[in-house]
């Protein structure tokens, strides 16, 4: 807040307490000193430390980044897996009031250097594993100082920065250094967009906006993150961060396990048993490879309750394949834009008390909105929408975790009423379950009528051969659109497209089933691990040529 | 916050999204709209309304508010128990940026005509129960412009301003009116602590402070509160802000009953299994009455799973009583000027994990400070002291929900590093758990050394013979003070001091044993229900003349 200088007489007479990031750790350093921050490093060993030490590391990055002429609104990036130095960093970063921008190792090297410079990065702490990217980058970055590297490189690298270890780095930085000494407004974090069309895009998130969305995460009806809990954080640290996790977790003093890496089946499951883990929170990808593991390994899941499946949505088989083994899985939808998250399919009392069968269409569904969040579906024109479960339509939201503009331009992304477009295509049911159909760039308008690409995808990946499916519409001279299907074969499978025709009809709408049906060994994922339908859309008008098989094609 | 004015180039993107108590009726309104509030009636009558009736109804009242010139920074009072329209009432205020002000009517009329006038009243919400209270206090408030009865008065009462049914008051108000349109730190509530001494002090929160302590309220590790819960609000809405649950229970869209002036065991038994109660808060004083009930009629507590106990010290054996129902008691402390939860007992995993024996000396201490709220002792001469369940210190408090002055005062009441003493004399543990020893003017200095009144009581409480206990300090001219106890017991029970000295033997320390034991028919309690212990001074100087019998007295 802005200080006793800006105090009307009409206002409280509460404490001047600014809402930064700082306070997560220093209270978790104050009341939650032992509880364990676990990293896994990429050869598999395991490093311990607690609050108390992330917090003295922290401190002592922030001497560094000092020394360093790294000050107020100054971007540091972190090309890194998740692991306590990256975590300490975050801290030591932003308790100056420098900004965490984190960057995506997966994204194309054109992306990354374009993400550099237009954040204007001026250091960047990376893991040694990432010194080849680095070594391609920067000598296109020209306004990066320095690297600190928090995992030393498997081999000697050449760059064109001083790159020293952190270690080195913080030598010496063993003072108290002011932190959160700023306007809570002041910006945290920075996390670039990086869909399939236009260049990235910045968001900059705000140690208020971090702060609220942390609080509203550890509810019983978004993540009910205890003190008790043992909290695995899949998801990555530069996954829209890390779904609040990094804060929320010190807010509560809950141990954190960090897998850096290793996110095989093999290596997230001996993390899950040997650290009682008892939450954990991943894209369905990562969820897949560990459940045909503990398939093929005849294993269980040992102390973990909960998981929580956002990033993209959750194959119903993951569902029923959880419950099995005895864990709850919780579906949750978001965006970098918001925080990121957006609903969280928490059941109703009503819907809690149905049979589990009839809960699954609910499960299925994206959930409802966190307290903080509102939301509104609206037609082409902006007019508001029914919760009926069946009006489709562009989904938007409004709150303090939602960005009102893209670094680096001038204009609000806001309409006049303050609601972001999310880019969504969604239904409300009456009971507020939101349920995404597509994204607006993906959806399938046949006849004058839109398919829901998801939907297809959802039905088609019950088949037991299926690996990964996507639909996409492809121009036709009489529907304007027609929907065609693309598969993956789990290994060791083959199949004909039309048995997965046949499987389709009864379970979407006869005029949804897709016109062709191609198989792929690889269907081409984004760095994001979202299905590249810009991809595919080209390959279809490759067809001819590539030698793709396909039926129903007039 | 300040719009968009006030932005800095370091500031994040995020949306201006103020923290306004709006937020939460209308999240609730439009998320959980058909969740209900339940009211019960002085005449036992049950009302029920859903949270969209509820948001309509404060609509009305901030319309016939404005209508009658109340605007942002008037004070409104409330005098009434907990019900649908005391709740109504509290948003149409807030939500206009009027103050809410909660008039306890336990308290005497003198205070009461000190606080109305010294917050500059309008206009006062009162329960027709409480019109004999109007009558003698108005004559003596000449701001105070007008009365709405929420319920009628049994009889035809004489005021000297116009009063209203708050149908007739809002009838014809049907518009929609702007809330939430100022700053967040803008005033939303008052309430007075009543202490025993001095005059009463008025806490002014914030919407902003409301906020955040319902948000913290919320956790896991807090209340635990869901969108599934059914929570009995037993505290009253005037007691320092019914302990948040008027912004956290919309806030998740949980059913809130109210259960009005009906606090005997036989009421409070009949909405717990009723209304399917899940999570119930309240002060010893009524649930002593409800368990007693419990025992006598031999029933139980149906779906009632959680119990939060603060405003004074739980007795251990309630505990156990409980805990043979069913049911979890959380032990938790707090203070007007704290918004008023600052610890909850909620375990560690290390402890809960030990026989339930073992935990009983952690649930019995008031528990460790939540995420919002930073907490330390200091000895008389600001020196922070160790955490080290010995050593015995000032409680000071420092936090978002935490006041800073109170209203009509030039000065802040912080100290230079923000800290506010809370009058608390108390250790901490070394794992954090706080537990409170005394109020700093109850304690017993004796031969250089503190004794705890709240020990002697709480050990002599075991005795079951014992209805309520209270320890004081007595001068005595070779150890400076001497701790006596007062003691009434249960109906039908007679005892003579010496079994109870006896009982205490190896329960204290042999030098804390009290020098006399007194026996009261009625231990005097002021007006929030906590032991007057001023007023038990004064009786010791009377002894002699009063004909109370003394032990042990030199």
């Amino acid at each position: 807040m802005a200080g006793k200088s800006g105090i009307a007489p009409t206002f409280g007479l509460m404490q001047d307490w600014p809402l930064t990031l700082d306070k997560f750790i220093e209270h978790a350093r104050r009341w939650h000193g032992t509880r364990e921050i676990v990293s896994r490093f990429a050869d598999g060993h395991i490093e311990r430390r607690n609050y108390i030490q992330i917090y003295d590391d922290a401190m002592r990055i922030s001497g560094a980044l000092l020394a360093n002429a790294i000050g107020i609104g100054d971007r540091v990036a972190t090309l890194a897996m998740n692991s306590a130095d990256h975590l300490s960093a975050w801290y030591g970063i932003a308790g100056i009031g420098a900004l965490y921008h984190t960057l995506n190792p997966r994204l194309f090297q054109d992306q990354l250097v374009y993400i550099v410079n237009h954040a204007d990065d001026r250091l960047i702490f990376a893991d040694g594993m990432f010194a080849p990217i680095l070594a391609a980058l920067l000598p296109r970055c020209p306004r990066v100082r320095r690297v600190v590297f928090l995992t030393p490189p498997a081999q000697p690298v050449e760059l064109p920065v001083p790159a020293v270890a952190l270690k080195d780095f913080v030598a010496g930085h063993d003072g108290i250094y002011p932190w959160g000494q700023f306007d809570e407004r002041s910006a945290a974090g920075l996390c670039y967009t990086s869909g399939t069309t236009g260049l990235p895009k910045g968001v900059m998130y705000s140690h208020r906006s971090n702060f609220l969305h942390a609080m509203t995460s550890i509810q019983p009806d978004v993540l009910n993150l205890s003190s008790a809990d043992t909290i695995l954080a899949i998801v990555p640290m530069f996954h829209a961060n890390a779904w609040g996790l990094a804060f929320a977790t010190p807010g509560i003093g809950a141990n954190l396990i960090l897998p850096g890496p290793c996110l095989d089946g093999a290596s997230v499951h001996e993390l899950i048993i040997n650290e009682n883990v008892t939450f954990a929170a991943g894209v369905p990808t990562v969820w897949l490879a560990l459940l045909d593991y503990l398939d093929a390994q005849g294993l269980g899941l040992g102390s973990l309750k909960r998981v929580i499946i956002g990033g993209s949505a959750m194959p119903e088989r993951m569902l029923h394949r959880f419950r099995e083994r005895g864990v709850e899985v919780t579906h949750a939808w978001g965006m970098t834009e918001m925080s990121p998250m957006g609903t969280v399919c928490t059941l109703t009392p009503r819907i809690a008390a149905l049979p589990f069968e009839e809960q699954v269409p609910y499960r299925m569904k994206q959930g409802r909105p966190l307290f903080t969040v509102d939301m509104r579906l609206v037609d082409e024109d902006g007019k508001v929408l029914p919760h009926d479960a069946k009006t489709v339509g562009h989904l938007q939201v409004r709150g303090p975790g939602v960005t009102r503009a893209y670094l680096g331009e001038d204009r609000d992304v806001l309409d006049a009423e303050g609601w972001f477009d999310t880019g969504d295509i969604a239904t409300i049911c009456p009971l507020g379950f939101m349920q995404i159909t597509d994204r607006a760039k993906d959806v399938i308008k046949s006849g004058g009528e839109w398919i829901s690409s998801l939907e297809i995808e959802s039905a088609v990946s019950m088949h037991e051969k299926v690996a990964l499916a996507a639909a996409i519409g492809v121009p036709h001279p009489k529907w304007a659109e027609r929907p065609v299907l693309f598969l993956t074969l789990k290994p060791g499978e083959q199949g004909e497209p039309e048995e997965f025709i046949t499987f389709l009809t009864g379970r979407i709408a006869k005029w949804w089933l897709p016109d062709a049906v191609y198989f792929l060994d690889e269907i081409p994922v984004g760095a994001t691990g979202k299905v590249d339908k810009k991809k595919l859309r080209t390959m279809v008008t490759e067809t001819e040529e590539g030698g793709l098989s396909a039926v129903n094609s007039e």
